[in-house]
């Protein structure tokens, strides 16, 4: 069942986004002193949601040499402008915010997430090496971990005494956690328990913080008591000594240059019978107890698994997060040189005409910023949500479900976006965008392990269906194929139609625009809205039926695999509706009538869009006539015609202040180089 | 009038491939032993072309070390990489190929051209130095200068005594080539042209060579001779000394460090008053005589203007093979790692499935191999035509025009798959696939620079619907505005549905499949041919209608703007037209049986995606029913399933030696680190 987030959120500004003393920056610190027009500062207002008074702070307080990397450093230079950061970060008060409050920490795990993102306006590896400290090791030991562990591990992480890192992923397996082949194996003889990579394939492999940073690991391998297996467990191992030098039966390695993140030291870790006390086993789920049993509150060895796996729903949210940040940074970036860059004179007009004046050059950046919106809104809900579900006293399973579910969602489908939007944006810029020191190719190289880190995109797609086809029921593996198609024989439903969000408005918007059907205006959000719900219903029906066919087929493999297409299929068009009506329940808050008009052009610019990308199959299942298709691109031609003019405080509303976008081009002193006006 | 090359092909193998003896490969060389499947082979020899054995001797002859760069060298290090390669080509006889034979080279265009996408099966650093050297800069010699200037400047070309760059971009104007502002004032005094930067924006920028190695500049600016301007015109500048220092009057920039091509030194170049004699002047089709009047052939500016950026066909032509090439690499290394790499165990199956037997992945990769395919298929025919009108003793002004029109389209369709393929393939290969070590994100890095160098591609496609408005009988700027709209008025007839290549054939299927109509299979070559005709017809007529329509319109920039997606679409079909025809004339000519049974199949697959990739257009023009649009995507699936045991000799086909991939994951000596088979 699908619950609006909307409506329990509880803003409370002011009370949560204080920062603890300590970490409050100083008062003689640089600020940056941004001037934005109104329409500019009423969109990042309206944009900001629960944390917005966290991410105002930042914006203004944390100067841009803490936040921007010099592009032309090596990876040994930018390996050690990261580190450097990660100091500034804790003085700035952006770590460990979700860490316990004893010790340190605000115990807000939505904060934690915005400390992400904001890290992402500016530099990329100090975003991933600072989640990897905090966020995955941390957290980690945060959600698996008891108060010992809370005490021991998370005081010297939020000190940067000892840094931390993750270990999860083998060279043998990485998207199949289950099948991780690390031991953990418990010795009762000394009380202690033995780490070890048993094969080659073993090996942890592009661990962040592993090649020279990190003095301690976060260890997922499987947990052997006695005779008895008990499925993948994480346990803390010390890895290098206080000087830096690997410890007894630690094999550390380099993985070397990547496609970008240059300043995170990702590395290999091999474990040869490496002995750690009992007491580093995270054992809030499944632990070992005085008298060497393993003991556990939950039965079942697969429902623990995933119980623990839940805890990843925070780095999704993250990289979900950052990645819609990179496409909103280099959306910035390219729309200001598209202002400032022109080329080619035209009959009758003064100068040269500006990139932004060609309808070329809108369609390319307009409809991406409207995109940027939407997942900006979609962003928000999450992390608010996460938060939320985190203060509930009693926790709600099916809740929990659903939000893992669309944390994967929207992890898949806004690093799809970042992907491809950061390209665009770098060739609208021409041979400009592709100088490293105009801070476009650094973004998309760093930005491109989004896709496959936290979970390859292709992989949480079919986390999303399983969720969807469960009804949010079933614990969720991360590619049960067999699962998938069973669940959709025994379970399936039809629950998925509810509103993600702001359930009303948008259900009454729905029914109001189904009267009319195609009578209704392009313009309509309650046609644009129906034409969503109204595609993954459609397409979840026929898969569930399809599966269902197939059922009880002895190769599950084959029946699971005819129909993946469709399975992708069905999950983006849900994540379609989740990002459409996030937006929706996003503009229904904002209270200023100029900054809601323009969301609603760009929500209405941002659902065309959306619907022409889907044109075939609109058509195909007879949803929209050959005429309303075409349109759809005019409407759209159109709309970019209107935004045209706004489209400066669409990109401050985006929210990156001018000086972290870390650009050469757009600097003043150099913009003489290419000013027309300067040199006819 | 669109012609067909492939009938006026003389294939002549044997003789046109022979090297100059002295760059000839030694007999001693290492020489890579690849072991090829039949089909493999069979697939190499139908894509060779007139070029095959040309192809078949640098796999043959040229060792990896030559071909691949370590990818951990920094950018210094790139750099001198690169320059020890340059020696290699040379050596190899994969260098001058298109100089006259006078000075050493083989007179073969056609040639240099293949000599170019061989270095790209290797480096990309290596292929844009080489080319910058030998192709923009020895290019613009050959073809702009007379006997004197490829004496004096070609000879310490190919020694490598002098190396070239290509000084043509400024930071005020890139695409636009005709509002360049350097000058080049005659003195008549001194009988010097002094060549000057008078803006800041008329600073040369994004030079390859520049920035450290150029000895001499291909330099564009406008001559001025007396009181008159003759527009842009090319004159040799020296800009270092021998021991690499700049020349007086020389002020030369680094661009630093880029996206990618770490081994090119792109750089800036400012000349201050910079005298060299006249005869420095590139004056085939203007210049200044001994009484220091201009002197032209080519009364009209204009036209001689058009007809000297004509040269810049081989320079596209080179960039949409290397681009094809590329993408081929890519795909060579994310299918074979998709044949060894396994994940998640299912249910009655042995061992965990191999990526390859994943729907998804099929779909990821086989319809871009069959895509890769065509793309190989049009760049040849393109190739093969730029030599045979290079061969031909009079010119075919309206030939020129069309090759010109197609090699910009080409550029501009391949490089942007080229992109978006890379990038699919290095998510493909998941973690592995974001190393350095394995290839894949070098080759993107390098590789993106093609979409916005040698001409904007969406500037590209622009001169392509303004050819086809045209009938090729225009001279073509880089984006007139105003002769687009006039043209449309003007000149445009039908003759475009023409077949562009073996004629005959395409005619004959396409009658065929009309008179069957929807009834025809899905599979059949004239319903295919049919469809992406009438598409390419239908949006261009419309396109002329409406331009038509506001052809007195005062506003011709509006006129314009308003219709610039549509001037785009049109030159999109296009060019999926021009690439399909060259598949089915390629397969056409292919006699193995076997081979051509593969490549059909490939064909078919290539045009069912393109189709459902517009499955809205077709739909909204009622060119494809519901039913069809829906039964595409099963067909696509149904080939995939088919092609899939063959994928292997489908990527031998591709052409690119094992050992040039530079890919670590596929050597056997570390697939130990993952492979179960080896640690379960």
């Amino acid at each position: 069942m699908t619950t609006s987030t909307r409506q329990t959120t509880t803003p409370h500004p002011g009370t949560d986004v204080a920062m603890p003393d300590a970490a409050a920056p100083q008062a003689s610190e640089p600020r940056s002193t941004e001037q934005l027009t109104d329409l500019g500062q009423g969109l990042r207002a309206a944009t900001g949601g629960r944390y917005g008074p966290v991410r105002d702070l930042a914006r203004a307080s944390v100067p841009a040499e803490v936040m921007v990397r010099d592009a032309s450093l090596d990876m040994a230079g930018a390996r050690a402008w990261t580190n450097e950061a990660l100091r500034s970060l804790v003085r700035y008060g952006m770590a460990g915010s979700g860490f316990p409050t004893t010790v340190g920490g605000l115990d807000d795990v939505g904060r934690s997430c915005v400390d992400f993102e904001m890290t992402a306006h500016g530099d990329l590896s100090l975003t991933v090496k600072s989640g990897v400290h905090f966020g995955l090791y941390g957290g980690a030991v945060t959600a698996l971990g008891n108060e010992w562990h809370h005490e021991t591990f998370l005081r010297p992480n939020l000190a940067l005494e000892q840094i931390g890192c993750y270990a999860m992923t083998e060279f043998g397996h990485g998207s199949d956690v289950a099948s991780l082949q690390t031991t953990h194996t418990y010795d009762p003889e000394t009380d202690e328990i033995v780490v070890h990579s048993p094969t080659p394939s073993s090996t942890k492999t592009y661990i962040g913080a592993a090649a020279q940073d990190a003095h301690v690991a976060a260890v997922y391998g499987q947990l052997h008591v006695g005779e008895e297996s008990h499925g993948v467990h994480v346990v803390v191992v010390p890895i290098r000594d206080a000087d830096g030098n690997p410890l007894p039966g630690v094999t550390l390695g380099d993985n070397g240059a990547k496609g970008g993140l240059a300043g995170v030291d990702n590395g290999t870790i091999t474990f040869d019978h490496v002995r750690v006390p009992r007491a580093h086993l995270l054992n809030r789920f499944g632990g070992i107890d005085d008298e060497g049993r393993y003991v556990s509150d939950i039965d079942s060895d697969n429902k623990r698994f995933f119980t623990m796996l839940g805890t990843l729903v925070r780095g999704r949210i993250c990289v979900a997060a950052g990645a819609a940040t990179a496409s909103r940074k280099a959306l910035s970036i390219a729309t200001r040189y598209a202002l400032r860059r022109r080329q080619f004179s035209a009959p009758g007009h003064d100068g040269d005409v500006v990139l932004m004046d060609y309808l070329a050059h809108q369609r390319k950046l307009i409809p991406a910023i409207a995109t940027a919106y939407a997942h900006t809104f979609a962003v928000n809900e999450v992390v608010e949500r996460l938060q939320e579900l985190h203060e509930m006293p009693e926790k709600d399973q099916v809740a929990q479900r659903e939000l893992e579910t669309r944390a994967a969602g929207l992890k898949a489908v806004i690093t799809r976006f970042g992907n491809d939007t950061i390209q665009t944006c770098r060739e609208a810029c021409g041979g400009a965008g592709y100088l490293a020191e105009n801070g476009l190719t650094v973004l998309r190289g760093d930005a491109d392990v989004f896709a496959t880190f936290e979970g390859d995109n292709t992989v949480l797609l079919q986390l999303v269906a399983k969720g969807l086809l469960s009804g949010y029921k079933e614990m969720w593996g991360d590619l049960d194929m067999r699962g998938m198609v069973q669940f959709a024989a025994r379970t399936f439903g039809g629950q998925f139609v509810e509103a993600t969000a702001a359930r009303p408005l948008i259900e009454r918007l729905r029914t109001a625009a189904a009267r009319k059907g195609e009578g209704e205006t392009l313009l309509d959000r309650g046609w644009q809205l129906a034409m969503f719900a109204d595609r993954e219903r459609h397409v979840l029906e026929t898969l569930a039926t399809r599966l269902r066919r197939r059922a009880d087929d002895q190769d599950s493999f084959e029946a699971f695999n005819s129909a993946q297409d469709h399975v992708l299929l069905a999950a983006r068009t849900h994540m379609d509706r989740v990002v459409l009506e996030a937006f929706v329940a996003g503009i229904e808050e904002c209270e200023d009538e100029q900054v809601r008009e323009v969301l609603d052009r760009l929500c209405t610019l941002h659902a065309l869009t959306s619907i022409d990308a889907d044109s075939g199959w609109f058509q195909a299942h007879n949803r929209m006539s050959a005429g309303r298709a075409k349109a759809v691109v005019a409407q759209i031609n159109e709309l970019c015609a209107e935004l045209r003019p706004q489209v400066l405080d669409l990109v401050e509303g985006l929210g990156i202040p001018e000086t972290w976008l870390n650009s050469q081009m757009l600097q003043d002193d150099t913009s003489a180089r290419w000013t027309p006006g300067a040199d006819v």
